[in-house]
């Protein structure tokens, strides 16, 4: 019942659900191209960006800077050069949870052991390393013009919301595919960021479950965390638990999706590109949709 | 002569040649997958990632890890999570230079003085976060195939050079095109971190402003510096002067090209995005081109 | 008027009022001990260190642990090891201010420009590298004790308040001792950090020139910034400018003085040692008293 | 035969043989003062800092500086302020090991759980924290005075050594001192970082054994690990081992004992304040002898 697509890409993948990403997806992916119109989908990276309390706040330091030449630093050919320096957290702002990221049962996807995780050799399994670019069709859910309004905190997306979505938009998704779901949450929450990580709407466990029976490679959202919370029933994070170990399906948390939103699509190219960080449990990243 | 491209795309600009990329420069370049593979074009990083002397070493620290719960952290409904932090230059591995990044006569591209950035405020003109994610046309020159070999350190690519190759492979560009240039370098010195820096092929000046000419969003290559080194005529990185600087375009240095010129293009969609970090003089990304 | 010290310890000088405490002042300060006791006045040093809103907090992480061994890593000939690493401002918690930490009309203490320090340089002039270790006579003012309670916030100890106390209780300063002033701040404010940073009991300018004039060697306090705030006539930090830059004495800020203030002690042996680091412009630090 | 001092401070010490330094020991340590002159034993901290290869790199980034005035930064009521930040291992330069940097077969001394030391909690017991500030009498084992030179890397002290040495200079042990040993291998490799790390004459497990029968509260060295390297009989860091996890005593590496030996003496006051970090496995400090 549970590890389902364990060895469904062979008994040493590390990649997942990206795996379902082939050449004809990728194909499907560009003929949806037709203004020509990219969005970027990350959010700002600054010292500001909220965090959740239990995380490293984001540093962003000057090694050499305009000042320094206003101070006199030498201009060899009258060359002039500035350098900087960032201490972050990887779950910062719009990032990918790697399938290192969450698990249970001292088990990672495709049933890699989690001792293989440690401070000193980081994620020597399942690290974001693994992933790799991704390239395919993403189809959007936008709640907030579905339902009128952004949701509230705790409110729980359905897989039967989410197959009624579908149907009435005549939306069928494909294996491969990326979901993006617009909650709403990060433009309410903007200036409120204890609010921001203290609930959230999202899908629950019905719904995670519905878009791994389509075969999809990643699910995002504008929220930080995919899933409705507070949790419910004794659970926790049972959307991660289910996806991301069980199904190897890569997150991607705090998705700015209003202008894209605002651009009337449901479906298009996405593209999603984690940095190769070797052993990461995750990657701050900018993905972009093209229409 | 100098400051060539200011003003071109408004006062207020601090986005450069990435403006060039128009609707149908991105139609184009969706036009140009074919068997829908995606090549990663980005270096793995790590602490192992070569740095120049003068820039800090990156670290990669876990929050929470596999080694918690094996020494009994407690997992509420079983619920297992890891967590890491970085500290890293942004000039690191496979990265974007911002056009706050180089400059002289203390301004920087369009005309912004360099007192805009300073430790206490970072770049509030011509950050990396102004750019924006781009999808091209890119075209690769593969001088490891033009010349049987990977190119010596010091040795300069000059106009010339590009215009010969373009001609022999009937290779026109176009404005908005990512320029893709490979050495060898990177090949070559793996595992030669000191090496590494301490020289390199990579194009003259003459080919920046043949390159600057034909209208190109960005410039890569696969070495650290784009340019040839070390340099010549007293001159001090008089690429990165001129390029980013007077002509707004910004440089991807350290690329991962090898696989991509073994696959035999020489044009395909290229796109990179770069981490929107505010008022950040560049971003590790990792670009991928599609064919 | 103002940089009433320059000069006094030499042109070159970089290490100010520490420079009066010479063989004299040690040997005076170890026959104060009696007691044999010793006591800590440093906070203690976490995530949790309150940290003012413009500083970077302290982030702790772990490159090897205990954990890893639970997960298996090596042990040759039985030998576990664990190591950490540290992300922090250097003003954090019980730290020291160098002389190059504040100024005006972009002069440092003793007439060096601040163009000395850069973020490419960082201080090459009066850094917290240039100090030393300092032992000497500490005494103690202990406010809370004098008017029965914690000072509230915004109240200014003045010169005469100092010299009141002094007379009350016999108590002549001598050159170089370090003078601890105990408002009852640190300890009212434990748990709320917002409030610890946005006003604070302290000494006013009058006050600071009086201890200057005894020829302090460094002022402490259990406050975050020695001096009363909110600032009042259109001053702002005239405590740090007056004696940080013009008569080169180290502040010593956020002291835990409870303890040492129940043994009911008024004079003692007092020793700071700052960490050497170069061109800092402060240190944290765990100073000590021994009666 | 191995955890000798367990038990001897209480089921629920943490602070080991610095127990032993009680108020006989302080005074005792006072009275040894003559000159008044202070010696720091600290080395200087920044990004040339040598570090061994598994260590992260000090950097040190300036968050304001002098630059960023001369770049037009504010200065209400003329005040200027410059801050900056560390990045930096906890056994970096002149640093102190706490009780749970080493240990073997599971357990910290006095028999903790090493389990309790994970990334997530750092440790939560015998932490640097727990130490606090020693003064008491050090005691100069000058081995570069005794032979004429500089010890050879490998070079072995053993326990008949300093017996020897303490013999001919009529020097007698007490419980609480600290033990200074000088090999001059900082000074005779300053400047060749990785041969520094490579190996290094010290102590031997004998003379680990010979120090802690004393009774002694710390044993420093002017080297990176106290003990001779590289091991023999197959054994790893014996005197890690054996002195902070059998007999709590802390180590203090990277010591600066040069000018303290010209003086000639051989016993004075001694004294280092560890930052109390909590759940830190060491800490830099400076130390500092009064003679």
């Amino acid at each position: 019942m549970s590890k389902e697509a364990w060895g469904r890409w062979g008994a040493a993948d590390e990649r997942g659900a990206f795996n379902s990403v082939g050449a004809t997806a990728v194909q499907k992916a560009v003929r949806l191209v037709r203004a020509g119109r990219v969005f970027a989908l990350g959010q700002p990276l600054s010292p500001q960006t909220p965090v959740p309390p239990q995380r490293n706040r984001m540093a962003h330091l000057m090694d050499q800077d305009g000042g320094d030449y206003a101070a006199g630093a030498e201009r060899p050919d009258g060359y002039q050069v500035a350098d900087d320096t960032l201490f972050m957290p990887v779950h910062l702002g719009t990032h990918i949870d790697a399938l290192c990221h969450a698990w249970y049962d001292d088990q990672l996807y495709n049933g890699f052991s989690s001792n293989t995780m440690r401070s000193g050799t980081r994620a020597t399994r399942c690290g974001v390393d693994k992933l790799g670019p991704v390239v395919t069709r993403g189809v959007l859910f936008d709640f907030v013009r579905y339902r009128g309004a952004s949701l509230a905190p705790g409110t729980a997306i359905t897989a039967d919301d989410l197959a009624g979505v579908a149907a009435s938009a005549s939306l069928t998704l494909g294996a491969g595919d990326a979901v993006l779901i617009r909650t709403g949450w990060l433009e309410t929450m903007l200036g409120d960021p204890d609010g921001y990580f203290a609930a959230e709407p999202g899908i629950n466990e019905s719904a995670a479950l519905w878009l791994a029976a389509q075969g999809v490679s990643l699910v995002g959202a504008d929220n930080f965390a995919i899933e409705s919370i507070p949790f419910t029933d004794g659970k926790v994070f049972p959307v991660h638990q289910r996806l991301i170990r069980d199904f190897g399906v890569p997150l991607l948390e705090g998705l700015v999706l209003a202008s894209l939103a605002e651009a009337g699509v449901v479906e298009f190219l996405f593209a999603v590109a984690p940095l190769p960080i070797v052993g990461g449990t995750g990657s701050p990243v900018c993905p972009f949709a093209v229409i």
